[in-house]
């Protein structure tokens, strides 16, 4: 039987321990909050995120121990937010994933260092880039919930090992397909983010429909022309790891990076709607990171840049909306 | 002053004249009902669609005698629904249109011909393609009517053209920009529509954002594909005149293809949905279109394929969704 140590207490992690229990894997999951663990450990719901799905605690094990919850399993998912991985593992040895397949569900980059976290796993814990993968595809945690059909995609430099953790997620709702532009799809993942934010400033602004599907087509273009940059490979971003994933945060309710943008769109500070959300949107980390990234690339990148001074260097949302919009296409 | 007829009395052609003749071009706009004529005349109000709007009827010359409308015009614009093309010309004769610049706005296909505008236009009044535009984009005709930021793409094999006729359109609000691809966007346009009602279907059987995300991933592939079997040609269709135009529809309110899909998934007959709606949705005609096409190309277009078999073979909506949902990555 496989043994799985997923580490997260959000609604991606939650959705995750959902499809992988369900498939009668072992499961250790290690949230950071002890009261959350006592919670599920009594009543077998997660009190915090999507509440309602019922864990079989015979599959699903809840601890607050990260070095338990990791030590047996062969395969480790991080789905913790990309701002606290450096201080959620830092309590592990740095041999801690030696043999284990890590997952990461996390989209975002480590701020303040602008890496991967594939690439942080491996400088900080010798993790080798085949013994990686990483889980993206259009997928909101609120709809695996609800049962309702998903596409995941599962990105390896080893194909081999992508196919199996596929096989792990595959059920009657989730559809799972390996893909070996394991970099490509993690970096389109942090800069989807950066545009539900850009759609939730606009929309702030007032601007409509028309406006977000023209935002949506050249941030494409944008995506294109840094992945190029930063690692040329011939990939078809209308798939649904690329586009898919964009689409679904891009036009969704739940984002909460489109909800902080909009908040930014109508007038909110960037510390008042920090404060109003009680979090932070990974948006707001990754277009730092991304924006520093490109100061060696210097490709075109104006809605990144656009994001970036509204967030950074106090510009006015309209006026730097008002010039993307001579640049759109 | 540039003298341009506009043919239709629908939502878009109502934009349309708005936006042409805030620029003090001189319009001559024909609708068909007599009465909307008369309404348009005494008060300045289009009653069917976009009411709001008010024409200054110095620039807006509404009518009912087609001939008219079109004898003086140099530039002269198609906006009726495709069904209704060949009965709304029949009072014209073979030659109305020489020394003028056609621009259709029409996105759907001749039903029963299964041709492109442009081409019934070349082939039934002599209109050479090169004296041809199509308009493309992202844009509801009521975000027009509201002065929301809108794009539009002018595609023509005349270039110099297209960009005469993008000059008439920009203003503060719409930007305009020029494309050689015509057939590429104008089959486009005639496919989003299909894809909508395909989104619809799906979102009438209870599938979620995660499933639409994947749809339009998928659609893309398939109007790719579609289209490089039909006319190969390098194209980018990330870009706002294919990409930005399926999303604005295929995740509109407005969209009446959309409506149109969610009642057959809801479980309408194709029969009780048109009646209820009292209209045909254009992919209805375009799904018929595309299918007689691929008859000689012979691709892969599995989501067209559904849709048909729903709505001209008595297919199942649950059953045609369930084998997309196999097919889709």
């Amino acid at each position: 039987m496989e043994k799985i140590a997923v580490l997260g207490g959000g609604s991606w992690a939650t959705a995750l321990v959902k499809i992988l229990s369900e498939n009668k894997a072992a499961i250790n999951w290690w949230l950071r909050n002890a009261e959350d663990v006592r919670h599920l450990q009594q009543y077998g719901h997660n009190p915090r995120y999507i509440s309602g799905v019922k864990f079989d605690l015979n599959f699903v094990s809840p601890s607050n121990d990260i070095r338990e919850t990791v030590k047996d399993a062969n395969w480790v998912i991080l789905a913790v937010p990309a701002a606290f991985v450096q201080q959620a593992l830092s309590q592990l040895p740095q041999d801690a994933f030696q043999g284990k397949t890590l997952v990461s569900a996390i989209k975002g980059m480590i701020p303040g260092e602008n890496v991967l976290i594939t690439d942080f796993l491996e400088d900080h814990y010798g993790v080798p880039a085949e013994h990686q993968c990483v889980i993206a595809g259009p997928c909101h945690a609120e709809e695996v919930a609800l049962e309702k059909q998903s596409y995941l995609t599962i990105g390896s430099h080893d194909i081999a090992r992508a196919e199996q953790f596929c096989a792990l997620l595959r059920n009657r709702y989730v559809k799972a397909n390996p893909l070996d532009d394991i970099d490509g799809i993690e970096y389109c993942a942090v800069m989807k983010n950066i545009i539900a934010l850009a759609c939730g400033i606009a929309h702030g602004l007032n601007y409509g429909d028309n406006f977000q599907a023209v935002m949506v087509s050249n941030a494409m273009e944008e995506i294109e022309t840094f992945l190029d940059a930063m690692m040329p490979l011939h990939r078809d971003l209308k798939g649904s790891a690329y586009l898919g994933d964009l689409l679904v945060t891009a036009y969704s309710q739940f984002s909460r990076n489109r909800t902080f943008g909009n908040m930014i769109g109508r007038g909110y500070t960037v510390k008042s709607a920090q404060v109003e959300m009680n979090m932070v949107a990974e948006g707001y980390y990754a277009v730092q990171s991304i924006h520093e990234l490109n100061k060696r690339l210097k490709v075109e990148m104006p809605i990144t840049t656009a994001v970036y001074n509204i967030l950074y260097n106090g510009a006015t949302p309209g006026a730097e909306i008002d010039a993307l919009k001579e640049k759109f296409k």
